[in-house]
């Protein structure tokens, strides 16, 4: 049982081991969303703000907050759009950045402990990136490649696993602090990837015991129908153990997914998140009920 | 490796290991049906050919048939039932029955290898099915239930399924054509029964070498949006080695989650079967381009 604590000033919450799977809002990210970008490089962060309360009213248990623009004063974006996050919900963040005076930058202005969005297995990222975590008692997802690139090997991205957990060890942050991303290949560039992860999946729980992440959409780059694989793989993610997931949870498709998978694995005591969630009202009446006993907006059972 | 090979008189499928996923489709069944079953019992079979065709169209690989009408002539009209789908279409036919003469009425009109679904782990019925089995060439549905019920406890319906196995190869039939049937307890009063059933069936598969299939639905009763609980079993059940399910092809929701979990089962090769479905042209046109080279009715890939 490992469970990894991550907090903002008012609000916990655990990944962990057969718990409810940990949905990370991917939204505010302006890679690849050319508008966002330009309004956040200008200081216009109405599109954030939007982004922040609708995925945390989809059911985001904490939201990624990217801040990289070409060409931009990355860590102080990063920065302003950290504290504007954390004014408007009380979920805590993941800070994400490839730049260590960006995450640096995050961190100072963030209340609560963290979750740094990432750390490689490559030496000097992880001599510049570990030391902060550990001042700031963050934890940090630590994804699994190293100088040699992405090992398209399991075996060899477990060992960048337990290579980047040790040292973590040594700057003092414990294992449980450390959520690992077993990378994920296109499974149509490889068809093997999708067993791959379950696999190295389950390693990981087992051997490693750490909690466990990924951006789940690389499994369907270049199908059609991806939010249908995107599904079904973190079904199949969560049946192996994996315990939490950057994804965007405006996608209906896919939280009914996870929500239906945490319901299989037993992680939704009594399915009261799943029938909270499908028997709600149409409109008004907090208890969904009319008062003969009738639920309104119920699914159909058939 | 175990292959479990069906057959029509035109046509072979073949339920194993590392292959697509087999979906029996269920619709054939007046249980539950009021219409059909009444319709049925006077002789007109319009609704079952309308059930027959829209199942294969909708891409099942064998149809279940079943002709269990309370206060009927079960063997004559199974026996109808099964000529009249076969002269339909050509897929290869589960014949269910609990009563063994309508079985062996449907066995002896039945053209090609069929499966026979199903028997117990009750001496008795053993006794009176597996005869039959053996003298038509078939292969059978286990159902891991004996003389006691349904045991909560996998490890005991593991050992039912032993003991049928081992029953069916005295009376020479192989373990190649018993597909058993783990049983699937409803999650929403067994929180358990999800993690329960796929270690089972990883049981099954890598100790009694046994190809599987199961009764999805079973797993959702009582609980809201069954379709999502439902797919959501089939992702986690084909991913612990599950390679048959008799389920309702008409249900989209249901056969994309099959066809998803294949893919990233690495059973569905090159995706081919995959972009086929979700790349299918919007209307005619066999190659889905258009001259300019886009495609029509592509699914969007965001």
């Amino acid at each position: 049982m490992t469970d990894t604590v991550i907090g903002s000033a008012t609000k916990e919450v655990v990944i962990g081991f057969d718990r409810p799977f940990v949905i990370i809002g991917e939204r505010i990210n302006p890679t690849g969303r050319k508008l966002l970008a330009a309004e956040m490089k200008e200081g216009d962060f109405s599109r954030v703000e939007a982004d922040a309360l609708a995925q945390v009213a989809a059911g985001a248990h904490l939201l990624d907050v990217n801040a990289g623009i070409p060409l931009a004063d990355e860590p102080a974006i990063l920065a302003t759009t950290v504290k504007l996050v954390q004014s408007l919900v009380d979920v805590p963040l993941s800070i994400d950045s490839s730049i260590v005076g960006a995450l640096e930058a995050g961190l100072t202005v963030y209340q609560g402990k963290a979750l740094v969005n990432s750390v490689t297995g490559e030496d000097e990222q992880m001599e510049r990136v570990l030391p902060l975590v550990a001042k700031h008692g963050a934890a940090v997802v630590a994804i699994t490649n190293d100088e040699t690139g992405i090992s398209e090997d399991p075996d060899v991205r477990f060992e960048v696993a337990r290579k980047i957990v040790n040292r973590a060890a040594d700057h003092g942050i414990p294992k449980s602090d450390v959520v690992v991303d077993p990378l994920v290949m296109p499974i149509g560039a490889m068809g093997s990837a999708g067993r791959q992860v379950m696999a190295l999946v389950r390693r990981l729980r087992e051997e490693l015991e750490v909690n466990t992440t990924c951006g789940a959409s690389n499994v369907s780059f270049g199908l059609p129908n991806r939010h249908g694989i995107n599904g079904a793989f973190l079904v199949m993610a969560i049946a192996s153990g994996m315990t939490s997931a950057i994804t965007n949870p405006l996608e209906s498709e896919t939280m009914d997914a996870i929500m239906a998978a945490d319901v299989l694995a037993g992680n939704d005591l009594n399915c009261a998140r799943w029938i909270a969630k499908h028997r709600q009202p149409a409109a008004g009446g907090a208890e969904g009920r009319r008062r003969n006993g009738r639920r309104r907006g119920a699914a159909p059972t058939t």
